[in-house]
């Protein structure tokens, strides 16, 4: 029997991959439902409300024994403290929690960049605000993240971006640089040499061995453009 | 000398009076720095990086003795812990986060109806693309949080959104009900009849008899068009 059970949309990485990335690194056992079969009929109805748990606003959420745990900086704040990818201390779980949040703050950003007006409208038909979100994304906000970010692993040493060894954190800091670097390559080389620590820290991650077995699985999905890391040039920078 | 202090922009509600409600139910004494002379120069010292904590991305953030905890879901989980405003089970205290944290999630979209394109720009200089955006939340997502909330609160026996007694997700909810009912009155007033177990869990708030000495100080900020809940009548229903 499994550990977890993991629901997300099956053919993104997306938000639920920042849990995937947990589930690997721990060595957990779980299964990602909606990518067996039934799975997202059985994911449809927990977000319709079956069952004791508190209800799912939306996906990714996480089922551990009669626990059904949403938000993905949530999710990870468990998994953190049940499989030691979080420091202990207050200063150390709240740190990583705050970090966390910033993650999924970003992420939502990354999102709106290709669905600045409504999600359930295609991206064709707001592409041209679209293209006026991400310039002010790519301009503004991008260096603004990566350069808290950046601060953030310098004041702690460089190594890890919170505590004195591997948090959730640092996976999540590793698919914020993985996703932006295939969104907007030509924006991220621009800003490379602002953020070398963290490209520097996605190298660690992805070559420790869960991760390197887990990214050359097919358990890892590639990037594509249903996701929430979006590779259309029109919205990169132009040069 | 207090036993906090918070630090928020000093004109608005925002963001930080999530956690000014939570302080202010749980008694605490605290300082709104920001609002005292040179606050906010400290404020900005803190956002620069200074001092041994983790620097904060942007306010609110709390100082408790030697932590500084940012990220406003956050800084609620820690004053839940410490002040028996949240459950004490794994499935109470995740559960209160993963409902902050959505609460967050909707505070953002609500940023959003003003500003789509980007924050740094005026209100003026997005008016059409705020029109749109403003027009789907109405119409889409404001009914998905609000019937979600609903939902959640009506299973759990419709008196508290989690637990048996008040924890800070009723706090934050009354606060969605008061900014939400301030900034969309005719969308509010149209989805009034689908949520009224929530507009009755913000009288009951808005009675405790903390809530209620709060409400009526100088300490209760006005809504106001800088904010986050903004009345411009534009964006809300046409009728």
């Amino acid at each position: 029997m499994p550990m977890y059970e993991l629901f997300y949309w099956p053919s993104i990485q997306g938000r639920g991959e920042l849990v995937r990335l947990a589930l690997e690194e721990a060595g957990a056992k779980y299964v990602d439902v909606a990518r067996t079969d039934g799975g997202m009929a059985a994911m449809m109805k927990v977000l319709g409300g079956a069952g004791p748990s508190l209800t799912p606003f939306a996906p990714p959420f996480l089922k551990s024994g009669s626990l059904v745990i949403a938000q993905t900086a949530n999710i990870l704040m468990y998994l953190g403290e049940r499989h030691g990818l979080a420091p202990k201390s207050d200063a150390g779980r709240f740190g990583a929690n705050q970090l966390g949040n910033t993650v999924a703050d970003l992420f939502a950003e990354v999102h709106d960049t290709h669905h600045p007006i409504a999600s359930d409208l295609y991206y064709e038909d707001q592409k041209t605000e679209a293209k006026q979100r991400a310039a002010a994304f790519i301009a503004k906000r991008m260096p603004k993240f990566l350069g808290y970010l950046e601060g953030v692993l310098e004041k702690n040493g460089g190594r890890f971006m919170i505590g004195r060894r591997l948090s959730y954190v640092d996976l999540s800091v590793f698919q914020v640089i993985a996703g932006l670097s295939y969104a907007f390559p030509r924006a991220m080389k621009r800003a490379g040499g602002r953020c070398k620590g963290l490209h520097a820290l996605h190298d660690r991650v992805a070559s420790r061995p869960r991760v390197a077995a887990y990214l050359a699985s097919e358990r890892r999905i590639p990037f594509n453009e249903d996701g929430i890391f979006r590779r259309y040039p029109e919205l990169d920078r132009a040069r």
